[in-house]
């Protein structure tokens, strides 16, 4: 994993959490103190307000003031990655913006996700746009291709025209698709980029083909886990216990289900809360959820 | 049509196209000039800001100025439904109470549409925040489904339980869906709700089935031809008309399309241009488009 000149960023990053208050704003104390943990933990960086971040539920304001409140409790920028995609593109150039502004090491930067089936030659543009509103040197983009939420997938062929045309800026790429031949197409058609997964169960795979690393949601709450993943020579039974931990998360809604894993581990029930339309685990999923967790034994 | 006291709104509405400037703002005065032409030819009112007005690709800022221009030319804030629904719930509490305040006749919601298959329970708390959120007795709110591009249906089930929950807020629905299946599904389950449709050839259908009228986009460029079918006892040409028109409309990207054809009727190139990811029509589109009309006698 050494020697890429151009990596963004490398290892381990954790899509992190938003934690919520009662009335649906982000508690910005237990946010700053989650993110303290992570990097304690060993997490080299964070991506806030992203997918697991729940960062389209957020407004752009909360957004901001998300951000800056992590730089000021004396996060160094360089290890914050905002999310900054929404469906408007005047919104994600505010919010890319004040990425760049703020001194964050770039902006991950999900596709508009109202419209779909619209064209790569519209995609292009709206990144183009994107990038020549925000109108600052020191912009580095992060492309987001979760085709499964954002139902519009950035194909190889456009991540490599959008690479080409804007070299400085378009330096990576989250394939979060969980779909490895998508994973090594893009390694193939565009190597100069930071290639980061969130499918923890292929980051073996990754290692091996030279990929940067992970933006993934599971170091929210298991961070060591995912860190022996991206070790050389992983052992099976390294890759079987991810897998397994990942079937049980998905046999709830994952995101609810992640929140409540680290409202058990962390013995604070505020992180249960998620914004609509989704819906906080019932007492019986979290009882199942628990259960699965235990026979498995995660701890 | 007549007699039903709880009408929000009835006969023909125009889900209004919105003119762009170069720099993808809003064009104010075009946007004025396009509805008063619009009142002028018969519309009753006009609904900015939803799917047709590119509302989800606008920001909340662009979206309030533009409900304030309206107003400030002295369009009557009664004939203005403005589409408020974003991707976050505080966002659509902001744009849905400046419509409330602004004394529009109510608001055009969108569930809201990053997330996907979103449980009943989940989009039932995410409206009944917005309503809590506005927390004004004046609110009254039209439901929009619009699944082939939300990716959010509203079944006629959780369109009943919202408007028991919230009879006097929750008095609409606007079902874009093209079904009409699921349309007479909610005309029998909500008859207490104002019911309009967007697919225009399903109109004489509604009216013999006691509906509202309509929200519709094609009502930008041929209102008369959209007027024809909320008349009782439609002649059976006029059904295969908007039919042919429909199928011209869709055999190009229907919205940068409908744009195209509002800038040849207007003489206005201005007209043609769209938000990304959209792309407004090719030369060679346009062509093609013209003469599909021209040969089915569309002036």
């Amino acid at each position: 994993m050494q020697g890429h000149p151009r990596r963004l960023i490398e290892g381990l990053w954790c899509a992190t959490l938003t934690p919520l208050d009662a009335d649906g704003r982000i508690d910005h104390l237990r946010l700053v103190d989650h993110v303290r943990r992570l990097l304690a933990q060993g997490v080299v960086g964070v991506a806030p307000f992203g997918t697991t971040g729940e960062g389209p539920s957020l407004s752009t304001a909360q957004r901001r003031r998300g951000v800056e409140a992590l730089l000021a409790a004396g996060i160094a920028p360089a290890r914050v990655l905002p999310g900054t995609g929404c469906a408007s593109l005047a919104e994600t150039i505010e919010l890319t913006r004040h990425a760049v502004t703020s001194g964050c090491i770039g902006a991950l930067v999900l596709p508009p996700f109202f419209w779909k089936q619209p064209s790569d030659d519209g995609v292009f543009a709206w990144y183009a746009r994107l990038i020549d509103g925000v109108a600052d040197a020191r912009l580095r983009v992060v492309l987001y291709h979760l085709p499964q939420v954002s139902a519009v997938p950035l194909s190889p062929d456009l991540v490599a025209r959008l690479a080409a045309a804007f070299p400085d800026v378009v330096v990576g790429v989250k394939d979060s698709g969980g779909d490895w031949a998508h994973t090594r197409a893009l390694l193939a058609r565009v190597p100069q980029l930071t290639v980061v997964i969130g499918h923890e169960p292929d980051l073996p795979k990754l290692v091996r083909a030279g990929g940067a690393g992970t933006i993934c949601g599971v170091a929210n709450v298991y961070p060591d886990l995912v860190a022996a993943l991206l070790l050389p020579d992983v052992a099976p039974e390294r890759e079987a216990r991810i897998a397994a931990f990942i079937e049980i998360l998905f046999a709830q809604p994952f995101l609810p289900a992640l929140k409540s894993i680290l409202a058990d581990r962390t013995a604070d029930d505020a992180w249960r809360s998620v914004c609509p339309p989704l819906v906080a685990l019932a007492s019986s999923q979290r009882e199942r959820l628990r259960s699965a967790l235990r026979a498995a034994r995660f701890a």
